[in-house]
């Protein structure tokens, strides 16, 4: 069997295939040269890895349900195999880390077609090898409806180079690492609520479907060592940053003109009557990074974020006293609940 | 907030206590004192942890889908928690390692009760204590019809006492922990195939629903040098032991007289018709070990299972030249194919 599906094969559903028929492939696609770290890939009870001495192992996990984050409309095989990848890199990169392996769970229906694992393994793929991640093991199951994609990826860490939520100090700055909201105007693209044909704006359709993780952007501040307190913006700003900030102790002000928007979703929003801003404070999804750093520290921050390729680094607002964030406007400031996208109360 | 939900709390939804209430009251349950290798558990984009130095690290993962691996008939939630943590357990038991943390994925419907929470963390919770398994991280996401869970578990073992599926060797004796077919009797019971109440066998229920994975067995194999490869029993040990075989290059030749059988399911076997040994050889769920070993060994392999708490060591076999496994019953000798139970052909 060569890499690609044969044509016949990829006309043959998931129920023809059988669980071991769908392992044997997604183990050939995966398993070509595994890396030193990995002493037992797919085919064993467990993945048995080696982790490299002194260093701390991030393990963390995320889950895509059809119907409620992704639809055929949304998110093609393709993309949904890249972007169960990319959350989750997300989060390794918000702690400075570095991803090794990953556990992919699918949940399939009986009559999924081949040719849908045959792309959904190419996203995926294309992603975990720009990334260096090797696919260890996971499970594949049968699911009565939904598709379910399932993803725990483990990474690395050096002990000292950690970043976590909770070191934010009062004063800090607060830095993102690019703009906001394109994913969600992206999404309200796909879902056609805007009216608007999808593919006037590639640039905020890409967004939400293939986002890129910031992880040499996570280390570099990592090795740093300028960075109090970190987190990725996957539930939005307002939800991501009430995290950190109950978990520092703090509070926070935001200045409203000072996140950073793309000119086309600027330019969406004017034609549909939309606020960017909404889009940028609760959309979710931009994963970006969101940081915190002593402002004696602000060129420094600056000069790292310029010698990392495809970031900005934009200052947006202070840690406070107190609790909550607050927004500033102009001469107003005012409460910006955490009020991010709440999955239980989600209507895609 | 105590450890239990208020009785007024116990009656919300999933929807009305949103993702964060979800999170917040699994992280009570789970969080209380966590063990020194938990750097950062629950709460952080990933969970941080501090492998022992010099030890492999082991990752696995399982997936229960309600519909196909459960019905409310067949799990209650406190038993689905424990059977979720178990199934895993036996995967890190199958390689002589030992559990040490778990991320959780729960995909729950909105309508879902807290009081379903609150149960199926119990049955983790119980089981996770017993086997010293800390919770530190996972996911909660909303599921628009069947009830998710995924579990990845993390392990240790020494690089030393690591046993894999591959190391069979022919003449090597046939290994399994406890008798099979219970869980499948115990799960014909509970739909109501057999046409007998499932209350007049609780020891055939309980193998289905709180399966004891061998870990204290399998450690001790792992210690004792005495094991040649190793898998636990959760497709039927049809398609399980092909697995061992496919990857040790051999075949096996099984004796049906010697496999072990509780005396209860040969008796609903009699009562109602079944062939005892089609559930013990292809029913699954028996969550036993199977090893195999030297002949030289066997007197050492007996002796070893008497120490151990709970468990027998069977003799049912032996590592043969070729591929494939035969059964001989009495002088009679058949070919015995892989099928297990296969997820995408299951017919709950």
């Amino acid at each position: 069997m060569t890499r690609r599906f044969q044509k016949k094969a990829r006309e043959m559903t998931v129920r023809d295939m059988g669980e071991t028929g769908v392992i044997e492939w997604i183990r050939k696609v995966a398993g070509s040269g595994p890396p030193a770290y990995v002493k037992t890939g797919i085919g064993d009870d467990c993945a048995v890895l080696r982790p490299s001495e002194g260093t701390l192992l991030l393990a963390t996990t995320d889950t895509l349900i059809e119907g409620i984050h992704f639809t055929a409309t949304t998110l093609s095989p393709e993309d949904l195999g890249w972007k169960a990848l990319a959350v989750n890199l997300s989060d390794i990169a918000s702690m400075a880390g570095t991803p090794r392996s990953a556990l992919l769970t699918l949940g399939l229906r009986r009559e999924t077609k081949a040719r849908f694992v045959e792309s959904f393994m190419k996203g995926f793929q294309s992603l975990a090898e720009e990334t260096d991640v090797a696919l260890v093991g996971g499970d594949t199951v049968e699911s009565p409806s939904a598709t379910v994609v399932t993803l725990t990826l483990l990474g690395e860490c050096a002990e000292q180079r950690l970043i976590t939520r909770c070191g934010a100090k009062q004063g800090d700055h607060i830095w993102i690492t690019g703009p906001l909201g394109n994913a969600a105007a992206g999404l309200c693209l796909l879902l056609e609520k805007a009216g608007v044909p999808a593919v006037d704006y590639p640039s905020l359709v890409q967004a939400h479907r293939r986002p890129r993780p910031r992880l040499a952007m996570g280390r570099a501040l990592g090795e740093s060592g300028l960075v109090h307190a970190m987190i990725d913006l996957s539930d939005g700003i307002a939800k991501d940053l009430d995290h950190v900030c109950q978990e520092s102790r703090t509070g926070a002000l935001l200045t409203a003109d000072t996140i950073p928007l793309s000119p086309e979703m600027v330019r969406l929003a004017a034609q549909t009557g939309q606020d960017p801003l909404e889009w940028a404070l609760s959309g979710g999804e931009d994963y970006e990074l969101l940081f915190t750093a002593s402002p004696a520290d602000d060129s420094s921050v600056i000069a790292l974020a310029e010698k990392v390729a495809g970031v900005s680094a934009a200052k947006i607002g202070a840690i406070v006293q107190g609790s909550g964030i607050r927004i500033k406007k102009g001469d107003n400031a005012q409460s910006l609940p955490p009020g991010g996208y709440r999955h239980f109360f989600s209507d895609l």
